[in-house]
């Protein structure tokens, strides 16, 4: 019993920073190291805004409405492609990390994003804030995120307004 | 000595998601399970600006200016009341957890705030910046806080200033 | 292996509230109990904007262009100097603190500043967004901060700029 407390706060400690690197990889557009955050199989979907938590999880299923993308791999792409020359801030906040078995868990994460396109205009970009609720699965090189659901609590588009490519590739999923 | 020390990590870890549900379900406006964050004698007080913090605690007790709301059922009804329609983001950094005895535990919190109220003109709310004082118990039913003191750094009004609700609240109170 | 895992969880728990008592202790300007987060040979650098972090370190060491600050005594009398009368907020997130001996560790923590300067016309000062490298050391009375090097991911000046005391002392060093 003793070690397995151990062992969770271990395992807890560890997702915090695996969660850690997920940002500072994404924000320094580290994408080598960033591939070693994720399951092959990653989903990772941009659900609706305001969508409704309960106790441990989102209460309400992902719609059709949300953007869902299948697999790391394309996932990256599609991340590095929309973040190319775009300065990016991410930050997660108030953990609630659960160990659901030998090598499972599940974590919610506030957060909030600050994205700047490039250009000599008023900026063009926007600060969102909102929610991730996470999978985790322990593989053989330590934790890995296997599905991420950002929900949205608000999104304030900067003066210049959201970039287009933004707003299409949202629309179009 | 050692299984003190792994109960500590764990009471620590179950208070920081004790704030985390505190935090996620006011904003997500999840009434309900908020009433479980906290005991039924819960003092929350709003204390005056720059209070100067000491090594563990606030240094300045609350002063008659502070806005002191005494039982969890007030405070709730208060807090849906001035939040009815208004956009809420809050986040909690930095915890400073002390477990102060088998029941018992203090903690700081660094925290922010961002308020919208609703309407067509400039943007009617506030940025707040600032830091809680708590104190927890361990009930049946897990930590719930006990008293929280929140106090401030400085307020930024949004460009509409601030809502007239909010000004005579704090001022009647 | 069990006790030296507590231990671990311990010192990681005693070094995010060292970092807290950093931040909150130079947001209510305690200078006093804020000598007691530093060792007294303390290394503090402003390094050049967008370094690149390697997994678990800066890749790139600092090179002439950061701002270096040798010794405790002198690191507080600066900022002493250059926050008086400024309200300034530091927050931290993410920390992914590394027990690296007995009495050695190392963590990377993301950051946000808001500093603003008196004065009567538009707002002058800045946003700031950035990681911590840091190295601790375990003293006879704790935890302690022994270098500290901060790297920015961007500035974002307030509407009146940025202070001349602050662009002038970053030039000078």
């Amino acid at each position: 019993m003793e070690n397995d407390a151990v062992q969770q706060l271990l395992d807890i400690e560890e997702i915090k920073k695996l969660k850690a690197r997920y940002f500072r990889y994404l924000d320094t557009k580290n994408w080598d190291l960033w591939t070693e955050i994720f399951t092959e199989d990653l989903q990772f979907v941009f659900a609706e805004q305001n969508l409704v938590f309960d106790r441990d999880q989102l209460k309400t299923e992902v719609t059709p409405e949300g953007q869902v993308h299948d697999g790391r791999d394309q996932f990256i792409s599609w991340v590095k492609m929309i973040t190319k020359g775009v300065t990016t801030v991410h930050r997660g906040y108030m953990p609630e990390i659960t160990i659901t078995g030998s090598a499972t868990a599940t974590g919610i994460w506030a957060m909030t994003d600050y994205l700047q396109w490039p250009g000599d205009g008023p900026p063009i970009g926007f600060r969102g804030y909102g929610h991730y609720n996470e999978h985790y699965v322990r593989t053989t090189t330590g934790w890995r995120i296997k599905r991420s659901v950002l929900s949205r609590i608000r999104i304030d588009p900067l003066e210049g307004g959201l970039p287009p490519v933004y707003e299409e590739t949202t629309k179009a999923s």
